[in-house]
Formats: C-alpha cells, sequence, structure tokens
C-alpha cells in the first residue's frame, strides 16, 4: 500500500516551495529549451513545457516529489481496483473502460473489464442496427438524431466529445446522426432543443448512473409529452443509461439499456456507456473505439514514473508547483481549434469538482491551496476578448494551450499570402512567446511585463485517437493533482447541501432568509 | 472635470481597505435583510445585496468611496463626449446609441445622437425589406438566415443577446430569421456555420469596425468562396457593418451598409449597428428597439449619486470591496437561465479587457489589483459541474446569481409536484442561501464552511427590454469599476505584441523560440 499522506508531511513538497520565482521566462526562453521541454504524449501528441517557470532544478524536485508522494504506484491502486473513493467506498474505473492496465480487477465475481466490455459490444450492435435501418421508427423511417438527456458528466464530457469529432467525421464520411443535448432543468432548454429536431426521427439518450436526478428526469417527462402530443410512443424512441440497479434498468419504457456501475464516476463517464452511447450513435462504434485507443495509450504513459516519460504526471507537478509554490489561483484552457470549444467547459467540471476541495481523502482539514478555478474559450476568439487581462492583469493567470497544424474539414482560403489554419497556428506560437517574453515600451501602457507561463500540447490532427489521448491526458493530471494534494478527487460531497435546501423549498419547509429568497420568484 | 486619481489616493478607498473581513454571512443573513438589501433595477429588474459580506457601516464607505471618486461626474464627463479613452485620444458613447442622457455631441459638427439614431433607421428600413421580400436571393426566395461574421466584440455581445432571446421570439412569433456566428479564424469554425444553413437563403452580416480585422476577412472570403461555388452573387447576400472610412464603407460589393463610429468600443458594441443589424433582421426593429430602452432605463438609473439608486455603481463597488479589501481573485456569473448561457462569455471579455489592466488613465504603473478572473455557466448545469469548489474549495469566489420568475417558452411539465421552472428557481434561492450560510457537519468532508458571497439580480421574465437593462447593468458596472480603479476601461494595447508577432511569423521574419513554436505547426 502507497503512503497516503499529506502534500506538506512531504520533504519534496517542503523543497519545491523553497524554490519559488526562480525562473524568469524571458531570459531562458530560446529554440534549444522549446525543443528540449518537450515530452512526447500518446496518439502522435506532445507535451511541450518550455514556456513554464521550471528549470533542471525544479524538475528535480518535482520528480523527488512524484517519487515521494508514490504517485505512479497510487495510480496503479486506483487501477486495479482498490477502494480509491474512500468516502463513498467505491474502487474509481474509467480506465477499465478502455483497456487492461494491470491485474483484472473482480468485483462480486465478475472480471469488470468485461463487463465494460459487453456494453461497449451492446451500444456498437445497437448503433448498427439503428444506422443499417434493422432498428427504426414507427413509420419504417430511419433514425437521423441522437438527443442525450443528462447533466454534468452526463452532458459536458459527451458534448465536448462530440463537438470535437463533428467536422471530423462530416469530413471523413461517418457523420451518421446529428447530436443534441438538453441538460438544464431550465424548461427553455428542452424547448430549444425540441424545436430544432423532428422528433419522428429522434432517438434520445436518457443518461442517469442512479436513475434519480432530478433535472434528467424532469427532462424526460418534459420529452415524453413532446413525443405524446406529437402522436409519438416514447418507448421506441428512447434509450437510457444507467446502473443495473437503478428504476430505469431492463425498464420496458426503453428501447434499450446500457450499463455503467458505481466505479465510473460521472465527469470520468466520457469513454463509459454515457459517452459511448451517443458516440457510436452519431459517428458509428468503430469510431469511438479509436477514441478508447488514445485514451488507453494515454493511460499507459501515465503509468512511467519517470515524469519525462509521463506528460499527464508532469503536467499535474507543474500545476501543483504553479498552484502551491507560485500562488497563482486560476488556469486556464485555451484550445486553437473551434471543435474544442467545449473543452474548456468539460475540464472545468473534471478539475474543479474533483479537486476544489479543503478536506483530504481522511476527511481531515488540509492546510494548502488546491485545485485552482478553471476557465477557457478557443484561440483566437479569446485574443480579441480576455487575453488583455491575461497579458497585462496584475495576477499572473498560467494557460495551457491546444494546438494541432492541419484543420479537420480541410477546407480553407488564402488571405494575404496564408491559410486561415496558418493563421490560427501562427497566432497560438505568437501568443506562446508574447505571454512569456512580453515587450518592453517607454509607454507603460504598451509596456508587456512577460513572465506568464504556459504549455503546450500540440498534434497534426484532432480524430477520434488524438482527442481520446487528450481527453486521459487531463483525467489523468487531475487524478495525480489529487494525488499529491492528498484528496478524495472522485467524490462531490459539496454538492449535496444545495441538493437538501432545494428539496426542502420545493416542500415548503423553510423559513427566514430561504423561504425570502423563494418567494422572490413566488415559491 | 473630475478628479481623476488613482484609488489608493482617496481617504475612503484606504477606510474601505480597513474594513476587511467584518461581515460573517452566517450571522447575518435572515428574512429581513434579503427584504432590505434590494436596490430596483431598469425593467423590472431588482438588485439584491443581502449575501455580499457588506453591512452599514461598509456601505456608507461605499457611497464615501462613490462620492470622492467622483463617480457619477466623471460618468457624465463620458456620456457628454469628454475624451475618456485618453490612450486612443476617443470619446466612448456607447450610451448615447440608445438614448440623449445629457447635453447634445457634437463632433465635427454632426449630432452624433442623430448619426446612431440614423443608422437604427437604416438598419430597421432594410430589415423590414427583407422580412416582407422587398429584398431577396436571385431566385425571389425570401432570406431565412442571417449568419454574423466577426469577432470579439462583434460576435460575443451579439451571439450572448441573441441567443438570449431567440426563444422569447419564438414563443411570441417574431423569429423572423435564425441567425449563425462566424468568429474563429479556424477553418472549420466557417466550414460547420456553412454545412448547417442553406447559402441561397441567407445573408451575411460582415463586422469589423476597422475594416482589418484579420479573422472577420480571413472568413469572408471563406464564406464568399462557398457562395461562388454555389452559383450565388455574393454581393446580394452581404451586408457590412463598418466605420465610415473602412474599406468596407460604401462598398458595392455589399448589398448594404451601416456605420458606427469610433467612439463605440468593440465590447460595448451589442447596442449599436454592431449587435442592431443581426437582431433586428432575426426579431425585427421594434425587438430591437425594446432591447434599447431596456438599455436606456439602466442607463439613467447610472446618473444617480445614490448607491441605494444606483445598483450598477453599488455592484461595482461591492466588487471593489470584494477585490481590494477582501482579496477574492475571481468571481463566477451565474445565469438560471439557458437563454444567457453565452452571457457569461460575453462579460469576461466586457469585464477582463476593460479592466485587466496594471497602469492607470495617464499610463503610471498603479499598486493595487484590478479586475478579477471573470467565468460562468448556466445554472443548474454549473451545480452538477464547478459549484464543488465553490462550496468546499480553498479560495472564495464571489457569486452573481441571475434568476426569472418565468420561462421564455412557457412549455413546462409537473414532476413530483412542481414545474421544471420552479425546480430552476428553487435550486437558485436554495444555492444562495447553501454559500452563505454553509452547514456544520462533524464530517469535515460534509461540513459546508459557508461565508461565500453572492448576489442576486432577479425578474418576472428575460425579455428585450430587461435583457437591454441586464447588459447596460454591466456595462456600468465595468465603467464605474475602472473609475474607481483609474484605468482606461476603453483600450486595450494588451492585444497588440500578440498582433505584431502574428505578422512577423506569417512573414517568416522569426528566430529563436518564436521560430521553433512556429516550426511544430510547419510554418
Amino acid at each position: 500500500m502507497a503512503n497516503w499522506g499529506n502534500a506538506d508531511t512531504l520533504a519534496a513538497y517542503k523543497k519545491m516551495l523553497s524554490l519559488k520565482g526562480q525562473v524568469s521566462l524571458k531570459d531562458v526562453l530560446d529554440a534549444k529549451r522549446v525543443k528540449e521541454f518537450s515530452v512526447p504524449m500518446a496518439a502522435g501528441l506532445t507535451y511541450n513545457y518550455a514556456a513554464k517557470e521550471v528549470n533542471a532544478q525544479i524538475l528535480s524536485v518535482l520528480q523527488e516529489l512524484a517519487d515521494e508522494a508514490e504517485l505512479v504506484a497510487k495510480f496503479k491502486e486506483l487501477y486495479e481496483g482498490e477502494v480509491i473513493n474512500t468516502g463513498e467506498n467505491r474502487k474509481v474505473l474509467h480506465h477499465l473502460l478502455r483497456g487492461q492496465l494491470g491485474a483484472d480487477v473482480i468485483y462480486e465475481g465478475n472480471n469488470l473489464r468485461t463487463f465494460y466490455q459487453t456494453q461497449q459490444d451492446n451500444i456498437a450492435a445497437f448503433a448498427e442496427k439503428v444506422h443499417s435501418g434493422k432498428i427504426t421508427n414507427a413509420k419504417g423511417e430511419k433514425f437521423d438524431t441522437v438527443v442525450q438527456i443528462g447533466i454534468g458528466g452526463s452532458d459536458l464530457g459527451p458534448r465536448a466529445m462530440y463537438l470535437a469529432l463533428e467536422g471530423w467525421a462530416r469530413k471523413n464520411g461517418c457523420l451518421k446522426m446529428n447530436a443534441k443535448f438538453i441538460s438544464n432543468v431550465d424548461p427553455d432548454d428542452g424547448a430549444a432543443v425540441m424545436q430544432s429536431i423532428n422528433p419522428a426521427k429522434t432517438l434520445f439518450v436518457l443518461v442517469s448512473k442512479s436513475g434519480t436526478t432530478q433535472e434528467t428526469l424532469a427532462n424526460e417527462l418534459f420529452v415524453k409529452d413532446y413525443l405524446k402530443k406529437a402522436g409519438l410512443d416514447a418507448s421506441k424512441h428512447m434509450v437510457a443509461v444507467t446502473s443495473e440497479t437503478s428504476p430505469l434498468a431492463n425498464n420496458p419504457g426503453y428501447l434499450a439499456s446500457f450499463y455503467i456501475d458505481n466505479f465510473i464516476g460521472g465527469r470520468f463517464s466520457s469513454t463509459s456507456a454515457v459517452g459511448g452511447t451517443v458516440m457510436s450513435l452519431a459517428f458509428g462504434a468503430d469510431v469511438f473505439a479509436q477514441f478508447l485507443e488514445g485514451a488507453h495509450e494515454a493511460d499507459k504513459t501515465a503509468t512511467n514514473a519517470d515524469i519525462k516519460k509521463n506528460p499527464s504526471m508532469l503536467d499535474a507537478l507543474i500545476g501543483v508547483y504553479e498552484r502551491n509554490a507560485q500562488g497563482y489561483p486560476s488556469t486556464a484552457i485555451l484550445p486553437y481549434s473551434q471543435a474544442l470549444n467545449r473543452l474548456p467547459a468539460h475540464l472545468q467540471q473534471a478539475d474543479m469538482e474533483s479537486n476544489g476541495k479543503q478536506v483530504n481523502r481522511f476527511g481531515e482539514k488540509i492546510n494548502y491551496q488546491t485545485g485552482p478555478v478553471l476557465f477557457g474559450e478557443p484561440g483566437t476568439n479569446g485574443q480579441h476578448s480576455f487575453y488583455q487581462l491575461l497579458h497585462q492583469g496584475t495576477d499572473i493567470i498560467p494557460l495551457q494551450f491546444i494546438g494541432f497544424g492541419d484543420s479537420q474539414s480541410g477546407e480553407d482560403v488564402v488571405v494575404d499570402g496564408s491559410t486561415s489554419q496558418k493563421k490560427l497556428c501562427a497566432n497560438l506560437a505568437a501568443q506562446i512567446v508574447a505571454f512569456a517574453c512580453g515587450k518592453s515600451d517607454e509607454n507603460p501602457n504598451k509596456n508587456f511585463p512577460g513572465g506568464r507561463p504556459s504549455s503546450l500540447i500540440y498534434g497534426k490532427q484532432l480524430t477520434p485517437k488524438s482527442l481520446g489521448a487528450l481527453l486521459a491526458h487531463y483525467e489523468n493530471k487531475i487524478m495525480f493533482q489529487g494525488f499529491v494534494w492528498n484528496l478524495n478527487s472522485f467524490d462531490q460531497e459539496g454538492v449535496q447541501l444545495g441538493k437538501v435546501l432545494t428539496k426542502k423549498v420545493l416542500a415548503g419547509q423553510i423559513d427566514g432568509a430561504l423561504k425570502e429568497y423563494a418567494s422572490i420568484f413566488g415559491i
């Protein structure tokens, strides 16, 4: 068993804190460093950290921290099925969704890799029947649209992944169905989506692990009401993704049910049936399989004890250095890829819900900062928005850029001697250097202090495989940061109080300020 | 002339700093406070600050700060046409787009209110011709879609406003055209939009004040290339929104041109022709006029010297207290309204680009924190995402909730005894109290410390008028904060360096680290 201790009990962590403010980026960033501060990732991606405020000494201490915190050993315990989610007494098995990293994980006599694989096979078979017209609507017409009903992890990850591959799939002739998403309990969300589709040719994927999520059940009924008014039989238009013990399981009200279990956390469920159903329907099961392949490759690199061969661990440790030694309270994710326009929203959940905590995994209060605020928008859009503050604001915000040499669509124009794709990449390269090195100017308003650290993840093109690797990179980064901070990154007790109070409001069991706030809305 | 001095030269500012940590929300928040800490806004909205960490003493000092910083006098100088944007030697006149607040603003012999009004009239007349079929495509068919091509302020605000009213317009029978937006230089952005429309029935609105924006010109050609391949005459499908001196003005390549001038900053241009063209085409000019009416009403309340009668000034000052006295580095915008799902992205630009600065309006370095990081997603979605960190993370993030009693669509279902709209509002009320008061628990992992401040803007329904008031509230809040911090909130020098370096990359005039980064992408 690894030693699960708080970060501030580790000698390497204390050493790391003493190495604050050592690197002046504008003094060190040169071509040689850009070449050298680079680590290959899975699926042809690369992690470049030349513009991060680290040097050989800091990297060496980060390796010590990785070793002392036993990060790789902890990961092994996790993927081999130890109960890492202690608060909820659960294993944490999203890696097993995409491949076997270690020993078999057996639970109640079942090999869980087999269970997950069976679900993928069932989804693939179902999707094939939909695509081939073996499963159709009552008139025998093919379904052309899939609408996912879910919230949080049942929405943000699958939506971001779908959007990331929609253009790629169109270009490659495998956009089999368009996908839309209903998440918010605000009825205007469902109303807008229902207005934009032809319900007669739409399959709905209802996603709730527990089968009790308030928003999702409300939206299920909202959709069923719509279908009924349109003279359609909802049970022929809806599939469920849930756990085998939920009220949605084996329910004749659905065309089919696909399963996850308690060992798949919502925000880590994009590679489970939660993401797999909508992606297999939209793009075909083979595309989803490529996505899993990329994720599994990334998981394998995450087992390496050497930080220079483990990009997600290195990324995690640099983030810990930035948060705890440098004291930066937030971080921005900046994909230079319109297809990744909702990746920041997904990572906002994945990261902030996992590591936005102030107690350790044993429920004891800790004395250091944990997960930062995470936000972001695609570039170049962000350049015309909040980059002003990133360049010249009074706080330093570490940045993570993502970019690809080729577009997905392949459609482009030449204006002023360059394609749009080339302009996109030129902007990205220019921003990294502008942030790191700044530019002196006699006019302080035109002065750029520089010293704004960033990393870059890049590849040739955003494909199902590289997307899977990118997703798993972040999942593993978050996991490693949680290990360093000694958090349980896999529960979310912080969302419970709101749920309890909401029930009280709806039951009318309130007084004081809450009653007054509710009365504002006529409740 | 008002006295434009740095915040830390003001006695009230120093007094404010001494009032750190005075209010324990869980001790003070009760029904009486919710009733009393409330200020009417324009267009039926209300600003409630009961869950902010202020008390009578702090409010009194904030009033002193407003007085000593001469905030209302500075606003008057601004709307009466003084050169407030000193760096660029420009007036700041977005308020004049929606009404006359003070004396006439004359520039080079022209009354600028008349100029802006004329543009609105021209847009209204054009939109009416499009809607009535007097202006059609070459086949005589009506246009049914409008696509805006623009980036930054020419995208984020108009897009957020369109999305905010799309469902309302559908419900009220005035969704005359669907709108889409192309912004990113990433060619996959344009490709995806072009795939989703019928170009033969689409009008394109090309928006660039200077007529030289790299991304927008690239996307113009991208679209023209598409139209040409479809056998369509681009000049019959495209209108321009630009300044009268730009290459796009009076250009026979466009069906029509509508104008703004240098006194309308991009991020404050939603109420100009930049937002007016797409909104008038999508919803009709009368809807756009109601939107302006709401904004003008909000502007009028912003002229009041009493902070209890000036909600945008009060909101601004509480934000300054949170940033400079309490030391909170970021803030979240949380609209409980799916229609406002892109408002946070717009405000991210409006706020961070305006006040993310470290020099004062005279170009001198300042010694206090300015604009915070701003982020957000709609509720209840955010509850299933990053709220974990907001409730139990190690940093405190001030929050701004927005909510409405009624949905826009009016479509709803009853599940477990309540409508979805009621659930939405119940969640909102519950979150405010959960954040402010927390809940003690013996298990530290289930303990909620509370003390997380929030404000609430609420109204009966999100309509064109209340949306206008909401937008202007934030514009004015940002302006007042800039006044307190003594910033020029209306330039954006921080975006220049990236542009310069990008040009060098595209021209091949690079060496060192930048050359190495460019080579990663084959440049």
